[in-house]
C-alpha cells in the first residue's frame, strides 16, 4: 500500500491509476462502517484509494477535535488488510497552504439540522471534501449512509461545482444492539454506551409509525421524541426531524429521512432511518 | 469548430481532447485581449478550448449585467477564425442547476480594491472559474493581465483547492493612446472615450515615480492620482493603490501592482501595471 503526504503526489498517483478509481475520504479512527466502505470500494473498482485526515475546519469546539479518536498505526493495518491500493494522509499544513483564503460554502441542504448545531461544520466539510474530489479525480467515491446531511451536502456540492465523480452512499453498520457505528463510540462511558441504543431504538418508533401509514411529519417526530423523553435525565436531545433526504427541508412527500441528534454528557451522536418513497 | 451546450458533453469533450488542453474563460464579446490569450493557447496548447458565459453571479447591479455587450454570432466567428478547437456555450439554468446552493468563496486577496467596490462580485467569479476548471481538468487556463484581482483570485483558489491546471496570466493589449481593451470600452460615448485612457496615463505617472526609486506607497498613490484629479469634473475616481500583486494587501516591498478603477458616467473602467521586484 502506498504512503502519499502531498496533494502533487496523491494527485500524481490517482491519475495513473488503473480505472475505474474508487475513493475513501475518512478521519481516521476506523471502524467496521469505514470497513464497509472500502470493501465497497475494492469491489468495484480496479485502484482503490483512502484519506485519513482530521478536518480541523469542521469542528466547531476546539475540545472535539482535540478529542477526536486518532490511531494511525491501526488505521494502516485495517487499510492495509482490506486490500487499499494507496492511502494519503496530509498534514494541516498540506491542506491548508500558507495563506488559504477559500471555503466551499453550501446552503441549501447544508442550513438545518446538524448546520443549525454546528456552524461552519458543513463549510469545513465541503471544502475538504471539494479538495479531496478534484485531487483524486476517482471515478467514485464512498460516503456513508450514517452522516445522511453530509451525503446530500456532498451531492448538493457534486451537481454544483460538476465534479465528475459518482457518489456511493453506504448503509450504515451498525452494534447488535442497534447504535450505529461512529468513531465517537469510544468516549462514551460504559452506562453512556448502554444508553446509546435509544437513539436508534427511538428512530425506529418513528420510522414504524411512518411505515404504518403516518403521514403527518409533527406526529412521526413525536413518536421517536417520546422514546427519547424518558431517557431525558441521561440524554439532551439536540433535534428530531423527518425531512427529504436530497434538500434536508421538512418532509412534505417522496423518500423520507428520519435524523436524530442526542447529548450524552459530552459526546454527541447522530443517527438516521431512510424511508421509502410512499407512493412507489 | 464543436459547439458545446451541456457540462457533462464539455467535460467528456475536454476528457478525450488531445493533450495538452488549454482553457480560454471568457464573458463573449470578444476584443483583441481576448485574441490573445486565445492566440497564446492555440500556440502552447494540442487542444484549445474557449467558454462564453455571461456570468449573472459575479455582478452586482442588475443594470451593469443587462447592458453588458453582447455579440454571439461575432464571437464564434472570431473563435473560429482563431483556431479554436471548441467553445462551450451554456444556459445560466445549465451553470446554475435547480436548487443550486454551492458557492467559492475566497477572502485573502479578494476583499480589497474590487472586492470592496462589488460586494459579492469575486464569489461569482470564484464559483464559475472553479466550475469551468474543475469541468475541463485542462492543463492550462489563460487569464487577462488586466483583470489583476481577478487573477490573483483565480490563483488563490486554485492553490486551495488543489486544482491541477497552471493559470497563465497574459498582458494587457491597449489601445494606440493607452486605454486597456475591455468589452466595456464599447459603452463609453465619444467624450467619454477620448477622456478614458486618462486611467493608464495616471498609472504610468505613478509607476514612473516607483521604478525611479520611490518607495512610499502613499506618494506613489497620491502621483497617479492628482493626475485623475485634473479630470473629477468628468470622471469619479474608485482607488488607486499600490498593492502585492498575489495577496493584493498594500505594498510593502517585492513585486508591486498599481491598480485603478474610475468611473466615467454610467461606465466603470479598471486597469493597472504591474512592476518588478525593486530588489531583483
Amino acid at each position: 500500500m502506498e504512503q502519499l503526504i502531498t496533494i502533487a503526489a496523491f494527485a500524481a498517483y490517482c491519475r495513473q491509476a488503473r480505472r475505474p478509481l474508487g475513493l475513501v475520504p475518512t478521519m481516521g479512527a476506523l471502524h467496521a462502517g469505514h470497513a464497509r466502505l472500502i470493501s465497497r470500494a475494492r469491489a468495484e473498482c480496479a485502484t482503490a484509494v483512502a484519506t485519513i485526515f482530521v478536518n480541523p475546519a469542521q469542528f466547531g469546539e476546539p475540545n472535539d477535535f482535540a478529542a477526536y479518536p486518532r490511531d494511525l498505526p491501526d488505521d494502516l493495518a485495517t487499510l492495509e488488510a482490506a486490500g487499499v491500493d494507496a492511502v494519503f494522509i496530509p498534514s494541516a499544513e498540506e491542506v491548508y497552504p500558507c495563506g488559504h483564503a477559500t471555503a466551499v460554502h453550501v446552503a441549501g441542504p447544508a442550513i438545518p439540522l446538524e448546520g443549525d448545531a454546528r456552524p461552519g461544520h458543513f463549510d469545513g466539510v465541503a471544502t475538504i471534501v471539494a479538495k479531496l474530489l478534484i485531487a483524486a479525480g476517482a471515478d467514485r467515491a464512498y460516503f456513508g449512509q450514517k452522516d445522511a446531511q453530509q451525503l446530500a451536502v456532498v451531492r448538493r456540492l457534486r451537481l454544483d461545482l460538476g465534479v465528475p465523480t459518482a457518489i456511493v452512499a453506504v448503509p450504515t453498520v451498525r452494534e447488535p444492539d442497534g447504535l450505529a457505528l461512529s468513531s465517537r463510540n469510544t468516549l462514551l462511558s460504559p452506562e453512556q454506551r448502554a444508553l446509546a441504543s435509544v437513539l436508534h431504538s427511538a428512530l425506529q418508533v418513528g420510522a414504524d409509525c411512518f411505515v404504518a401509514g403516518a403521514r403527518d411529519r409533527e406526529l412521526v417526530e413525536a413518536a421517536s421524541r417520546a422514546v427519547l423523553d424518558r431517557e431525558q435525565a441521561h440524554l439532551s436531545v439536540d433535534y428530531v426531524a423527518l425531512v427529504s433526504p436530497d434538500s434536508m427541508a421538512p418532509w412534505k412527500s417522496g423518500p423520507a429521512l428520519l435524523a436524530g441528534a442526542v447529548r450524552l454528557g459530552p459526546v454527541r451522536l447522530i443517527d438516521n432511518l431512510l424511508l421509502g418513497d410512499p407512493q412507489s
